[in-house]
């Protein structure tokens, strides 16, 4: 007999809480969708409950959710190694990779997501299933009464040929499906309900919720960082389409007219991830002998509270993306009143309005400039923080999500 | 020609910024002691600048020593992977365990140590030497004028004996050697000055610093534990020797008198110790139905601050060891003023008072009992978390292994 799949906890949170921080329209039009949905039963299914974006967005959203009167569920599918290693190679395809398609890693994929479908047991009103893991779940199942959307957090702009069309019969069946941007749908997706969500920050979770600046100070200084001298950050995977060589390049550059300035370059690592076990080497040798380039991880103790604090206490943040998602650090750092250079790449120029609340740049000298630019003039960097902050609060907060995800349940039925 | 040793920054610190925290005698005894030291070129010699105990130490006691006047420096020898494989065996095996000495071991380690010997360019008045690693530099390079120390942080109260006859010799070239507690001093040690000195937290640390209780709330809601339910917490590494199935055990017992108890497991790991995933993913498996059973570690974003957080929020702090070194986390904990139920092992006792600050105990049900205890008189469990901070506060603070420190360097001269 199939066991359940394993529910997530999330804790409590009301939205009452950002009453202080949004628009009372907003919170009106909540309110307003959330009574047509009252006691809808919604689950949202996804890969994994910690460990990237995904779950980070359902932390916070499934919580109010639930504050609005839906009964809202989390839950991971059952999957292992062997699984997962198919469905990395087909995230990395759908954003564009070379890969090639073997009926082995078909099987793979089908025989994990047809175990899954069957362990689903509970009947729901609606069913959301994040990005490709679990796609082929409602197919597998078969019509059931259950609205089905697809939730792709990836950009699927140009995705391999031939993993697209393994996925496609099975996104075709969804009632609904959300892309995080109007370029990350495929021209010949075939469903007709398509809405576009931008992700969101939660400004009440521990990676952005306001932190007394001493009690930043003391966590920047206790790692070896001065905090009465200029610093520029970085926060990003270690991966190569964040540029970590060009931000050691621009910093260096920017040293030569500010030779206080410290570089941090901040990261975390999972340990099923080589590649960035990889990169933060290649990026610890090419600083070595600069003590203040720092390099920072998870391993030595850096959490969501730290990186709270590097994102306020910088003069800059950095973000030198050639390739991105969304780049949802770039609305983390804005909203902490920090200005941002970065490159113009996915979604980072849908939150960083270029020459108002920072700098889109597109080489190594341009971000080096202004970097440099927004270390002179301080005053310029202070007005530009609190746009860039003014601009996330208005748009890039966990409560617009909630009510654009509302809006489009609410359209399903 | 060779490179330099790499030194580590550190941020800066003063002794006056714990001024209201321990006794005024104290900080004069510091100041008096530190007057015979102004200018003396100190160096600390270490494995690694992150990652464990003796680099936490190091990150606050630095700082401190370069406030009274010292000219302290730190520096970390250079290695790879071959080297950290021999000396994490020599480690293991110091503690006791079985191994079998190669001559190939032994060559790799003096010849990652004669290098390191021959890269120590700058003349220092003391060079303090932690661990194993670096033990046999000195030996290596002669006398120079310097005096060295070895300062052991392991339990070597019964070392491996081919391991222990062959650093013995490297280690009688010290003038002085600090070990953490009389128990752990080999029997033949043949070193004159021999130092007793504790180990000490740091009270201003991220893990350590006050932290207001709403933002507590917030980071420990935030994934997924219940802040209004009782909540019980082991900090530990992902070890056989911090029981943690035991943990688990007596979470059992006591939540069959408490059903709504909560237990967090929290426990940071490190790419390079595969046995901690393995051990991190016995104990998954062991609560895997149990939702109000946690295991969270620096994977999902777990920092010293959020550590710092658990510590304060949980009712009861546990640390059922059945090994311990010195087990410092008791010391962390109490200073939070949660009281304790920890195993009667290495340094627990002298930092736990059983019966004052919480309870010493030797197996499941013992834990059980207590923890139900505790639970049950929420009265004396704030007292006894009041009298062990106090304690802490007295004999565990970094002050006072500042104050051991500059008395044993002033006896060496």
């Amino acid at each position: 007999m199939a066991s359940m799949l394993h529910e997530v906890e999330v804790g409590s949170q009301s939205l009452a809480s950002y009453a202080s921080l949004v628009d009372q329209a907003l919170i009106d039009e909540i309110l307003e969708l959330a009574k047509g949905l009252k006691g809808c039963r919604l689950l949202h299914l996804s890969a994994t409950s910690y460990g990237g974006g995904v779950a980070e967005l359902l932390r916070s959203e499934v919580p109010l959710q639930r504050d609005l009167g839906l009964h809202a569920d989390w839950k991971v599918i059952h999957a292992d190694e062997k699984f997962f290693s198919v469905t990395k190679a087909f995230h990395n395809a759908l954003q564009g990779a070379e890969y090639t398609l073997t009926e082995e890693a078909k099987e793979t994929y089908l025989t994990y997501n047809t175990r899954n479908a069957q362990q689903l047991e509970e009947a729901y009103d609606c069913i959301i299933v994040h990005d490709p893991q679990p796609a082929a779940i409602p197919a597998l199942r078969g019509k059931d009464g259950s609205k089905w959307v697809w939730r792709c957090h990836i950009d699927t702009s140009y995705p391999n040929p031939q993993v697209w069309a393994f996925l496609k019969p099975f996104i075709a069946f969804y009632d609904g499906v959300i892309f995080t941007m109007g370029q990350f749908v495929p021209s010949d997706i075939g469903v007709r309900e398509v809405a576009l969500i931008a992700p969101a920050i939660d400004p009440l979770a521990p990676k952005n919720m306001d932190i007394p600046l001493e009690m930043c100070r003391r966590i920047i200084n206790s790692i070896g960082v001065d905090v009465d001298r200029p610093l520029i950050t970085q926060v990003s995977r270690f991966d190569p389409w964040k540029d970590p060589c060009g931000v050691v390049d621009a910093y260096r550059i920017a040293k030569k007219e500010f030779p206080d300035l410290q570089l941090a370059m901040v990261g975390s690592m999972a340990l099923d991830d080589p590649e960035s076990w990889r990169i933060y080497s290649m990026i610890r040798e090419y600083v070595q002998d600069d003590k203040d380039a720092h390099v920072f991880t998870n391993f030595i103790g850096v959490g969501n509270v730290e990186v709270n604090a590097f994102q306020r206490l910088s003069q800059v943040g950095v973000q030198k993306s050639i390739r991105e998602g969304f780049g949802l650090v770039v609305s983390e750092t804005l909203w902490k009143g920090t200005p941002m250079v970065a490159g113009r790449a996915g979604g980072i120029p849908i939150q960083l309005e270029d020459g108002v609340s920072g700098y889109l740049i597109d080489n190594v000298e341009q971000c080096a400039d202004r970097i440099i630019d927004l270390l002179k003039d301080r005053d310029l960097a202070r007005k530009m923080g609190e746009r860039g902050r003014e601009k996330v609060r208005r748009e890039f907060l966990m409560p617009r999500l909630v009510r654009d995800k509302l809006a489009f349940l609410r359209s399903l039925h």
